[in-house]
């Protein structure tokens, strides 16, 4: 969760990650593997977020081998090419991801709203 | 939640801080607070997390202002001579803390095994 608008107010934020290997899938991989998808394009996916073309592939591939999981599909021509999809598996792992990392978010605004509730600080 | 062991199985980790004007109460000031408050001491609270006893200050200092909260009485004779203590507030804010994150902590494990409950990767 980012509650990157500060009002003044006290209020609980929240980083996920899931780790494997100490191969780390959080918010960043996750952007990257949506764009990934969107644009079917690493290339375009790494433009959209200011990375290089080798610093998003280098993500990628740390992940993939610290994962022991495939995650982006290379079409004909190469990448540069024929373009890039994901895998089922990344597929997958990015919607258990995003249910996870929504989950997490709307309970501790609520776990916060409750544990804050008569707070006087 | 710091699941430091890493076991080659994915598992789900998480940050979890408090935030007003900019200023930040997460887990680094909360195991100082709770360092001061058993030691009665910043500087041995500073020494347990081998911090300096300036950085120490400024960090609690730093967050008293941005949070408009004392959380810090330190006692007659100067710190160095008498000691410090928390303040009521500064003892209200830990415990909220730490409650609301032993319930995200459980949480986030909970949510974790029941999203990849069936996860082939």
């Amino acid at each position: 969760m980012d509650n990157n608008h500060d009002d003044g107010l006290v209020h609980a934020e929240c980083k996920l990650w899931l780790a494997k290997n100490g191969g780390v899938f959080g918010e960043g991989l996750f952007q990257l593997l949506s764009r990934v998808a969107a644009l079917g394009s690493i290339a375009q996916a790494a433009r959209e977020m200011d990375m290089s073309y080798r610093a998003a592939w280098g993500k990628i591939r740390s992940a993939e081998e610290r994962w022991g999981l495939p995650l982006i599909v290379t079409q004909v021509g190469g990448e540069m090419g024929g373009g890039a999809k994901l895998t089922p598996a990344a597929e997958d792992l990015l919607q258990r991801y995003r249910r996870l990392r929504e989950t997490v978010d709307r309970f501790v605004l609520e776990s916060f709203a409750e544990v804050f509730r008569d707070w006087q600080g």
